[in-house]
């Protein structure tokens, strides 16, 4: 998604003359089209659109868009939002010990792969702080007891609300957020779990693999949700091992599969591709 | 592409309101949109379009549907095909001893995924005529030495005229086309090679890979040109070897790649989702 | 595996000088190692080998092999299985009504890539019967009522038994096993199922697959045991899928998978390169 | 390869015995093999081993095992290294304006994956100072011009000796390394090319390969040869891109898979799991 584009994600009942009466909106004042991609899902009864447009020559100031859609997308029946590629979101990035996640992020950021405006990285652990100053970002280390667990979420919450965070990224944080929180960003916290889901759901699923002996291991990139490890799956990845690797082996060589699908899950919902239905996602292209 | 489908397949030179006119048309007539994608080439300054809907509710007979689409069209400057999913298109394969695709093609076709009608099978071998008997297709034996190429050829394409065949499937065909041949058949020819191509042009890729010590080999699907194995891909896919793997086991792991790619691209060219621009293609999902 | 060679495969408590002892025992009978691979699993304290030499040149005949090396093995504690390349396994293939796999198998079986004796095709349905008749293999069509199940599974042991049978490959076999049957089999029934185990075991995976909106489908070949989809691990891989895809598109696209891995995994088993231990398996390259 | 090991890599002209005679070596001294590993190349009449022992019980103190081993590998005819894992091999990185080639390997470095001692890196760009300061690498600026450059590369070849350096791995380094350079270090320098060699030698592989409209990028680590992009590969792995992807995507995807296939060819270099011969290599697993 490239500055000064407007994005339109859509979803509503199937219906005739959807691409038409959108994209027809878009031309009318003067817009053009960048990327047009849309679903039908015919046993849901549901359509999805994507449509990317410039700003430049568009004939409504940005502020007007939403307020010129608005008629047309009562009259459709839309759930829609609007994204500005020029308001870009602010985002905070959760970790705990291990730092993999947490560098390739704020690496792919420096080099302008993820249009974020990265607010804090927040952990319960000390660790992280010189990565986090390396990089500029600011570091909250809030540590995490059984007893004041939910203290520590409330101000974590406090901490994300002041600075008017939108997106959460859970780069292999190990504490499993209350539903409360949960509850505060639906569809907007994004966590990596190191398995091919809904295979080895819960804790060491490197563990849970090598008991099995699988010959494939994976991670999968999803919206959190309440149910643990289960929420909309964004994306998924695997890579090959054999009786040779040991569990720390398969630790190794699925970091390198965390980051790979945490980041294109991250750039995916950066780029506003990602669309949620039930508990599953659409992402366009 | 379901029965009872139409397809516009479009390029043109980019401008405004492209979609919005383009899928007003349908929605004129009261067509339902199935599917639509576009996408820009913007160096080369190119918009390229596909859209399908249903004929079922729309309000003209299929064949009023192209002059009925002309006049925005040429308004427009729209390089485009009409392609409606009842008129199933002739197809030839031609093989030569080495029955692997021609097998896999055979079976995908039996199963329903792919949407041909199988006017022959034509070889310059004998070797293949029980397995065209087995799935009921005629099977055209035309023997070809170095003297008789071009006469042989001639009938060959004979064959195909008289039959109408539209698309012309190579599987593992050991012959050059001639030019003229080539000639007859633009974006009609799909060819199988055994690398990933650029890599390893020209006769015993497999030998080439071996020897060059490759971890990789590859297989590509492309439509002829008059440039040896140079034509726009379609598909490419790619497995792993290892300095196990002698000449013989790169050439019967490439051989379910080959199987695999060929059947990717006639699929994407049969379900009318390839449009050539330059030397290359887009293939929409 | 090459004719005129012979493999053993050994498991046994891990202690100094396996592979000096064993590769000793082929050279003091002057035999020419072609391959030798050993694995230790440190935490097990397992130690696993093959070794593959030529027969030509080996100063014993091949029915003294065995008895010459029962002394070290039971010196060495040795669990261990000799092999000989020109006894080709009678096999056994069960289909019900999908022919995919079956056809793949026999298409792979006349290649010469799988060294085994098509003893009979084994069926519920008399759906592919035209099929082994085409590659001249016996069929067996044994229809089964829940009624009759228990009695109909005798009928087919018997046909195994009277025929040697010593491999029994599951080609997408639409019924359950008793615990009796598989019994008479340990490590001798290949079965593929069509997700990546452990997610999705039981019917219909494909749905369930959709369902939970992975992004990924998968294929897993492995030992049948009396566990439900629980069985040692041979072979997995998966294909990338997307919002596009129906139930029907998985169904179709998971085929090639099935076909791939139920494959690569009966050669592995024909070449001796399969070793189970606990739930797990070494595949030797 | 964990500390406290021995690795012998061995080559030589294939003959009856080798795998009993070298383990019997480590057996003789009380050794225990951890894996052992060989392959015959048949074409060649080549035999490779690679045979990998605890030293902990061995009855020969390190510095003597090599001229304890000396008289059998006379005898044998063999050409072989003796690597001990604790000596822990000095390495150079060699960068230019990129990084993320640069900082994957000292991440990796840092998290244990790699056993090297980072002696330096080397740039003709001021720019990657503070990423090897980050990780306290000592960093040397050696700017290179068309006039000066093999004085420059004398400078470098000067420091490498100085710090004793045995492996020189080219991270995305933008200067062709003269022959005279490449002769102090067969087998010795490992680069990264950004495409599936050899498809796309030379400048800009990204530009080549968009222009030819393929369907996969990869990336090639191999050891530096006189010849431009035509040493012995180690490492190779492509991905999926498509008509969406501009020139500046395939950079990016880029980006991933360059860092992924060096770090494991890297990794295998370190572990002594590279073999070359002729102009390819075995990696053993």
């Amino acid at each position: 998604m490239l500055p000064g584009n407007a994005v339109l994600l859509i979803s509503c009942p199937d219906r005739k003359g959807l691409v038409a009466l959108i994209s027809d909106f878009v031309y009318r004042h003067n817009g053009n089209i960048l990327h047009a991609d849309e679903h039908s899902d015919r046993e849901a009864g549901l359509f999805l659109m994507r449509v990317e447009w410039e700003l430049g020559g568009f004939d409504l100031p940005k502020e007007q868009v939403a307020p010129a859609f608005e008629p047309l997308a009562r009259e459709l029946d839309l759930r829609w939002e609007l994204r500005l590629s020029d308001e870009v979101p602010k985002t905070a990035i959760l970790a705990s010990k291990q730092d993999h996640c947490l560098y390739d992020l704020l690496l792919r950021h420096r080099a302008g792969e993820l249009r974020a405006e990265l607010a804090a990285v927040i952990s319960n652990h000390p660790a992280c702080r010189p990565i986090a100053e390396h990089f500029g970002v600011p570091y909250l280390f809030l540590p995490i007891t059984k007893e004041d667990k939910l203290e520590q979420e409330a101000r974590i919450l406090e901490e994300l609300e002041r600075r008017k965070v939108e997106l959460i990224v859970l780069a292999r944080y190990m504490q499993v957020l209350s539903d409360g929180f949960v509850g505060h960003y639906p569809n907007r916290i994004l966590n990596i779990h190191h398995s091919f889901l809904p295979a080895f759901v819960g804790p060491k699923p490197y563990h849970q693999a090598y008991q099995r002996g699988v010959k494939l291991i994976g991670a999968t990139a999803h919206y959190v949700t309440t149910q643990l490890d289960d929420g909309p799956i964004i994306a998924q990845d695997v890579i090959r091992i054999s009786h040779r690797d040991s569990v720390e082996d398969l630790v190794r060589k699925g970091k390198d599969l965390e980051e790979l699908v945490l980041a294109r899950a991250v750039r995916a919902h950066l780029e506003n591709r990602v669309l949620v239905y039930g508990n599953k996602t659409v992402v366009f292209d």
